[in-house]
């Protein structure tokens, strides 16, 4: 089975971390890179002009979201996400499993699939593992996901947990099995995912598993639920280490600046996060100083940019105390600027990591902008969702 | 009193419409010009950028709600809108009069000014004819309204009717006698607004009581609440024969496409109106054959622009079926697409108009216009609004 074209190459090593270059077939992604969330195929009041502008690479589409409005069939009628939307670059899909689970109602999950009551028209349906490949396939996007079973954290102390995050891992190893079996000529690359809850040896385990099964990229799946920061880089360093080198990794979801720059290190290449866009919609500001409560009453008065040391054109054109009167009043313009902002932030600071990694430098770098931005982990905790 | 700059000057006539320049301290404006609706200092989800680039030459500001949020004296510490707000070319604000009657509780009008209950902290406010002025001094605009009692309709066959017009009308000339006195030295320019209901005679005699005060410019108010469009048209040339032809004339919050050219033809140089953006964010879109209504369901497969003969960033980059999902799903990005196409419409119709006066052709334009758009006028009325 030959996929569209893709193609990873690692071309400088800084410890774990690693930079590189990912060829689709509709463009090259310089690796690590954090992809903005457009889950309707429109990443939220931002033009694919602009989000070149502020240097993305590749987009996240949100498989559930886009199944159920305006359907699959339709944007493949229009020569996939890249006619529909008006974003030729490369595209990248979740499989809608985490999103079914967590925003739909009567979810049942069984061995043949995950079960559900469309939010649309109420009715029931079966999204099986080679139905997402399907629907991920008629999207037309660079690279699919694996539908996988991603178990919310359970109750503390719960005597069954242990037995469940396991069930729920294998089950997810035997679904990716299909999705692999499913591939069609010339559609999307797979990525497997990685699960295991918070248990180091069973994600190692699931790692190794998935990594034996032969994907053309891994992820790790069902963090940003709950578990530290701390935590979480361990169990993604495990992983890793059993995963093959010369394909990327994907953190699902994952959040704060900080969150990145940390799985940088243990070697992650990909990123994706609602946080730029949906804190920019609620006047949080990203900075390289910190976080900025734009509707603060302290910015009421203040003539300086959001961040003068930011190069995007929101930085350029507007005060604090303008987008903060923007922001209070429910503006669509404010929304709209500050997630420009916060968008060119975060790739921005993929960027630099790209170059300090190059220049053997990416731990200085770390350190440099945990220290100036320590006010950042005040931050609510990041969450693998649609935008 | 010298105001800041105002210079017009008639460039050609063709029947009593004319095209012209209106030059100002922050600018010229071509006339007959089109001037967006930034109601909070912004128009809804476009950057000033934009605006420049799909035409925008002035933007209208709404009084009552910049003193309500963010207030004016915050304004004026930033160099008043220009200084905000990132618009650097001519602003016009109203005077806040029918927007308090519109949009606030407890309203009493009495021959000192208006008292209102503020929706922002529930106290009770009273607006003066001097204190519209002092406000929009703080502002910054260049061009600044006075105050002016404006009647809704009243119920059909009201005997008292025309007796409360009256009143209103000599009420608006008291108060823009009180106005035109309370100008400061470097203050904005000053346009008086012609009343007088629907009673063409009334209206006449406004206008020349108006006239006889001495304003910079001249405004037909009251409009746009009912009466039809032959009689507006009616209402307006009447008043225009009274007004000193050398002064340009606005036409206060109205409205559709052909409303504006019909106005052109009685000698109207200015317009102003909230149905390009509002229209957009509601998915109906002008075109240059007629509305089009995006989410109905026979655009959902539909790839062509919105308006294949429009040169918008929108038309060129998106497809009805693309806008049409934006759309129905409530996506930001849809409301800004749709009413950036709908600005650049309304701008390129006063753009031609301008052109067409100068030729001598303005006739048979609106002619054109007329018969390719007939559709439009199953649009709802327009209305004076902020938007």
């Amino acid at each position: 089975m030959t996929p569209l074209t893709l193609n990873f190459e690692i071309a400088a090593r800084d410890g774990d971390a690693r930079c590189g270059r990912l060829t689709t077939a509709h463009g090259v992604v310089e690796t690590p890179a954090f992809m903005p969330v457009a889950t309707y195929g429109a990443v939220r009041g931002i033009t694919p002009e602009e989000l070149r502008g502020v240097g993305a690479q590749i987009l996240l589409a949100n498989t559930y979201h886009l199944h159920e409005r305006p359907g699959e069939e339709l944007i493949q009628r229009r020569g996939g996400l890249h006619g529909f939307t008006g974003w030729q670059g490369p595209w990248l899909s979740d499989s809608g499993g985490y999103q079914i689970t967590s925003l739909s109602n009567r979810v049942e999950i069984e061995e043949q699939g995950v079960t559900f009551q469309s939010p649309i028209d109420g009715r029931r349906r079966l999204l099986t593992p080679e139905k997402t490949v399907e629907i991920q396939a008629a999207l037309g996007v660079d690279i699919a996901m694996v539908l996988d079973e991603c178990l919310p954290p359970g109750p503390k102390g719960d005597p069954d947990a242990g037995g469940r995050i396991r069930a729920a891992t294998e089950r997810t190893l035997r679904w990716a099995e299909r999705c692999l079996a499913a591939r069609r000529e010339g559609g999307p690359a797979l990525f497997g995912i990685v699960q295991g809850g918070t248990d180091n040896a069973l994600r190692r385990q699931c790692a190794r598993a998935t990594a034996d099964l032969g994907f053309d990229g891994y992820a790790h799946g069902g963090l940003g639920l709950g578990e530290d920061a701390q935590a979480r880089v361990e169990l993604v360093s495990a992983a890793n280490a059993e995963l093959p080198h010369q394909h990327p990794r994907y953190l699902m979801g994952i959040g704060r600046p900080l969150d990145l720059l940390d799985a940088i290190s243990a070697g992650v290449d990909l990123f994706d996060c609602v946080l730029p866009t949906r804190n920019g919609r609620h006047g949080l500001l990203f900075t390289s100083t910190g976080v900025l409560r734009l509707r603060n009453a302290r910015h009421r008065e203040d003539d300086t940019p959001p961040d003068p040391h930011c190069d995007c054109s929101t930085c350029a054109n507007f005060s604090r105390a303008y987008l903060r009167h923007l922001l209070v009043g429910g503006e669509m313009l404010g929304a709209r600027l500050a997630s420009l902002h916060n968008l060119r932030f975060y790739l921005h600071l993929l960027e630099e990591s790209r170059k300090r990694i190059a220049q053997g430098t990416f731990e200085s770098f770390r350190r440099e902008v945990r220290a100036a931005t320590e006010d950042s982990q005040s931050m609510a905790p990041p969450m693998r969702e649609a935008d």
